[in-house]
């Protein structure tokens, strides 16, 4: 396969070079196709929100950490799309908070389960929950092959990380009485709305930021962190993310829409066309 | 390949049917990974306008099929995804406005172009242009190997229709005097800007309404389909998808982020939750 060169000018270059790390993990057998078409509608919310960590984000995401510091069994959930784009903070994330590890995926097979195994091992990772035989258990009303899982993680967890997830699994979790911290760049998707804390933010972004605030945070003592969550509201949250957005479309709008920087050039050529069909 | 079943009471059942369209391109060998990435992000912008045409989409469908009509040498390109998404509708639209069919490939390989060249005939379609040697000619300022042009089509057209493009393309097209239309569900892209008429709208619906128009305006005299293309004004339609756009992004905030319905449950969740947490 031919490696595409991303010249650094182009406007989207950095989202450019995420989807290559993707459809590298797609080579490697980790992303499934649909999981390669799921990141590209992540892409569009994350031009959304202007491709940065916004204070949002920011805020769910260090409620995130104490949650995860404070829970007895967290455990981090793993799928193709997460595994491709960041293996090394997914390790690193887990060791800071004593969080668990465990793949689960929509597309199961145990070759990818494996694939994936080996990647987190290469990243230093002793226990890899949920491969193979190890998913026995079951968490009811998650329909399709996610609702295996080990013993030791999923099933026991009473915090679980899930990034880049669908609805359903979210709100079994949540009805089964555990917290989610989701990170999910649409803040209109079941996801987002039923999970405990919701970052929307992109995965790439938000477990270094994690990972920080988990390196200044494991010094705190417990009440410290409990504060942090009794000040945390998801309600707020998800309303200043819409706000965000829809302030940025109308700043778009004015900037490449209603504008007129580009749009004279454009009107011009648009006349000249106009003109040649008219003739 | 596992055939995924998509139930029909998923709230994006439609969707989650046209993306396994693409996934079984991509396996034909006709839709590449990056494809597929690029096909996720205008799912989400087809989200935002409601997986819907609107009217700010049918009126510039409309004024692309009066254009089509009005050139003496208009050709549509065909790319993986559209190939993938809607052969059958590009040649009967291809045979309906007299305009030729051309492969326009930015990941070139000469098995590609001939896959999707079989594509297009099993559509009864006679000549497509652009396959290998044939796409001799080149296109100046467009980098990548989408500058390769037959000299029977894209080099010498005078409107070119394409679909789920590179904003590149679409301004060296414009630049060298063509005019161009374009399916492009983003409004802000380049090529939403760039383009004469610009149609903001999913392909699996542009492409089928299009034929529906081009059916009754094969039969209207050329000076009706002047005016239908000096009375349309392509900056208004993109000020209106934008507009629209902005709408319902406040009325989804509204009713899924804002709202009580769903909410009231999952604050109901979040209480036993905060209640478990600070115990």
């Amino acid at each position: 396969m031919v490696k595409i060169h991303i010249p650094n000018n182009h406007p989207r270059a950095e989202s450019l070079r995420i989807r290559e790390k993707l459809v590298e993990g797609f080579r490697k057998g980790v992303v499934v196709p649909e999981g390669l078409i799921a990141h590209g509608r992540g892409e569009c919310f994350d031009y959304l929100i202007g491709e940065k960590t916004q204070p949002f984000a920011f805020k769910a995401e260090k409620a995130a950490v104490a949650l995860l510091l404070l829970s007895n069994h967290p455990v981090i959930s793993v799928n193709g799309n997460s595994a491709a784009l960041c293996p090394t903070e997914i390790v690193k994330l887990a060791y800071l908070t004593g969080s668990k590890v465990e793949v689960n995926l929509f597309h199961r097979t145990f070759e990818r389960e494996r694939t994936i195994e080996k990647i987190l091992r290469e990243q230093g990772l002793d226990e890899v929950l949920g491969v193979g035989e190890n998913a026995s258990g079951t968490i009811p009303t998650v329909c399709s092959l996610r609702c295996r899982v080990d013993p030791r993680g999923l099933l026991v967890a009473d915090t679980v990380l899930l990034s880049i997830e669908d609805g359903d699994r979210t709100m079994a979790y949540r009805k089964s009485g555990k917290n989610v911290i989701a990170v999910d760049l649409n803040p209109f998707s079941r996801t987002a709305i039923w999970a405990s804390i919701t970052i929307v933010d992109n995965v790439v972004r938000a477990f270094p930021n994690m990972i920080k605030l988990a390196k200044n945070l494991k010094k705190e003592n417990k009440e410290t962190l409990k504060k942090i969550l009794e000040t945390y509201n998801n309600d707020k949250i998800l309303k200043e993310a819409v706000k965000f957005i829809n302030q940025r479309l109308v700043r778009l709008g004015h900037e490449k829409v209603f504008g007129f920087s580009l749009t004279e050039e454009v009107l011009q050529l648009a006349k000249l066309n106009s003109v040649r069909l008219k003739g």
